[in-house]
């Protein structure tokens, strides 16, 4: 598959510059040379004439999904056991689940199914988990590689309080960790990131391995934090000599700059400003926080208070892999927060989930904001004739937030992940 | 169309005889003739013998859903201006909207798309608000029995605090409900329901004139009830003589025996002990509360206490008309109130949800519990093999919670609505 030299899509185009602020541009052209965004225009460059026009006549053309956190090996399991909480239901359904991928034939089974639902999405950059497996964790990378998913994919590590069926021996998971770097470090597309599980499964030895690792590879690491409040008893209690769930990372140099921290639904003062001070980004799980019952997650006071957010999927403790349903989820979730605080924490609007799903992401793997000039395209084009029949004439403003509540994968009608056309 | 002399579906067939209680049958038969259920059997009658059987294979045979409280001419309107809230919602997007319904082809337009929409995500009996418009209400009428839904209908009144260009006359009100209930009474499967909007916009004098003609008419009320906080400051402001919002419907009889009242998201014990003597059902509405920051309604609390209630997608204050997504909603917004009344109030689980959305709407309209001979059969044929592809083999009851989860209107193959097929 090659990208194209000159790609020019005519069309409605919606970015996500800055947290609430969309940039909306009424039949205008967003251009790509050799897969990277030159700009988007009002009327197109004169160095552009003759050059092919696509045309997306009335559909809009937006910035694809970033999906900053997500289990791939969970992918079969969306939507089973969600009337139990966290410890119960990773113990009953997910890692019997996450067991079955020492099986490399099943996890490419799933691995591609899985790839294949994210693209026909509109999500092209992840920060995903797989499998303890290396295998598995390299099958992973290729499914996704050929759909040119980009962003971060950790081989997990547990060495402990888990079924022997998936749980490694800390020296093998060390090695193992080595190993699949060894291999992993080359791609620059879809780059490693050390992933300890959770302090609950993983032991001081392991997590001090991790973070030498770490260090010495100059990686970040992507992990939970203060989900949901049994999860929290118990590290406390794993860990007493500890300041906080955060000081059990930080501690073995864990909480690297550019790292992610995934729920933070409890994450107090301090653990906030150690996610500030070490650069750390938290990710908003919100369709998981609700399915699991975990609790909420004060999004706007992370904003506030500098600590930067992204968002996730969090499959299979969320349900949706889908991002405008977990868009949608982050929203509905800040109005009960909004009355829960005694409307002290304002909601978050559409468009600052909207940012905090594509933007936010792409910042976190090191891009610039909205299109930016120079970064890979990443765009979908979304037909939203299916949803305005009934309503036509609406501003570009409505539409987009309509479409927030209403698309479904049918109407994305193409996908561009780093360049490629991949739908 | 006609409905078949016989018809026997063969599959396994899910029903909600009572509050989170499923009955599950394996490659079951669902038997039904001229249209109306004759029984759900694990092995197929003698009588049968030589009977044409309709093999679903192992898809799913399920009741449908009843959509117990939702506005047809906000169809258009689904999924804007959601980061308003209530009374500000109306005023600028949907007094405008419904104003458009006076255009009888624009309403027959709309209402046939919306009709589509509800049968294709397998709603098939309902209790609807058309606008204030007869004409347009019958146009509604004509598209929802085109495709055999069944339940209430309701032309809406309102004479004040509103635009013009919806607001009525009081003594015009009256006189257009009885010309449309002199048409409308005779229709025994979408039958007529006294549609007060809200007691803001209705004058006392309308109130106790509707309140005349539902009893002549021995006519159920449906309306809004304690949704929101403003919205409940401004009833006090204007029935200061009333005991609470309950009372200002009361007064005027409006708070019949099978009555609807959307919401009650703040209904203290006096007002839900008013619902539960009067026999009125409170009806969840999800989405609604959460897309317009209103509130949680505490379900368990009106289950436990012994009031009804059934379940509604309140389109467009709600941005899902599929009602999967309404359980979802409901299942997940209880999860919620589990951890903001600190643990006190259960969750609802996904059974729980799935009957109020289907047998408790059936029974306020008369029929049975889940698949109850003699009733008309209300069924839909669900295909899971697309999201059950990467996981196959599940228990019939964990395929069952995964759908309510996952599915999409594309994966309902089949649907029966009084007897007839309509999808």
């Amino acid at each position: 598959m090659e990208t194209e030299k000159i790609l020019i899509l005519k069309g409605n185009i919606i970015s996500a510059p800055g947290f609430g602020r969309l940039e909306l541009v009424e039949n205008g052209y967003l251009v790509a040379e050799d897969g990277n965004i030159t700009g988007v225009f009002k009327s197109l460059p004169d160095r552009f004439d003759g050059a092919h026009v696509t045309d997306c006549g009335s559909a809009i053309i937006m910035q694809s999904f970033c999906d900053m956190h997500l289990h791939a090996p969970q992918y079969p399991l969306l939507g089973l056991g969600l009337d139990m909480q966290l410890m119960e239901w990773l113990d009953t359904y997910t890692y019997p689940t996450e067991a079955k991928f020492k099986d490399t034939e099943y996890a490419k089974r799933v691995f591609e199914a899985f790839a294949q639902d994210l693209i026909g999405g509109g999500t092209t950059r992840v920060s995903v988990f797989s499998s303890v497996h290396n295998e598995a964790t390299y099958a992973l990378t290729e499914a996704l590689s050929r759909l040119h998913v980009a962003g971060y994919i950790g081989k997990v590590n547990m060495d402990r309080s888990c079924p022997d069926s998936i749980r490694e021996d800390t020296a093998a998971s060390l090695r193992a960790t080595e190993e699949w770097l060894e291999r992993a470090l080359p791609n620059k597309t879809l780059r490693p990131i050390i992933t300890p599980r959770f302090v609950p499964v993983c032991s001081d030895e392991l997590l001090s391995g991790l973070g030498h690792i770490a260090y010495r590879c100059g990686l970040p690491v992507q992990s939970h934090l203060s989900e949901n409040i049994k999860e929290i008893a118990l590290v406390r209690e794993l860990c007493p000599e500890t300041y906080g769930y955060w000081h059990a990372y930080e501690r073995h140099g864990l909480l690297r700059r550019g790292s992610l921290m995934a729920h933070c639904v409890y994450s107090d003062l301090r653990e906030r400003n150690a996610l500030k001070e070490n650069g750390v980004w938290a990710v908003h799980c919100p369709c998981s926080n609700m399915d699991l019952s975990s609790g909420i997650m004060p999004v706007r006071r992370f904003v506030y208070e500098g600590v930067n957010v992204c968002m996730g999927s969090d499959i299979a403790g969320g349900a949706d892999l889908f991002m405008p349903g977990v868009i949608k989820a982050a929203v509905r979730m800040s109005k009960l927060n909004w009355i829960a605080t005694a409307q002290s924490e304002p909601i978050l609007s559409i468009a600052e989930a909207y940012y905090l799903a594509t933007t936010a992401g792409a910042k976190c793997l090191g891009a610039g904001a909205g299109f930016a000039p120079g970064d890979p395209l990443h765009c979908i084009v979304v037909d939203d004739s299916r949803i305005s029949a009934a309503d036509e004439g609406r501003p570009l403003g409505e539409r987009f937030e309509r479409l927030m509540y209403r698309m479904q994968p049918a109407d994305i009608i193409a996908v561009w992940a780093e360049g490629y056309r991949v739908k």
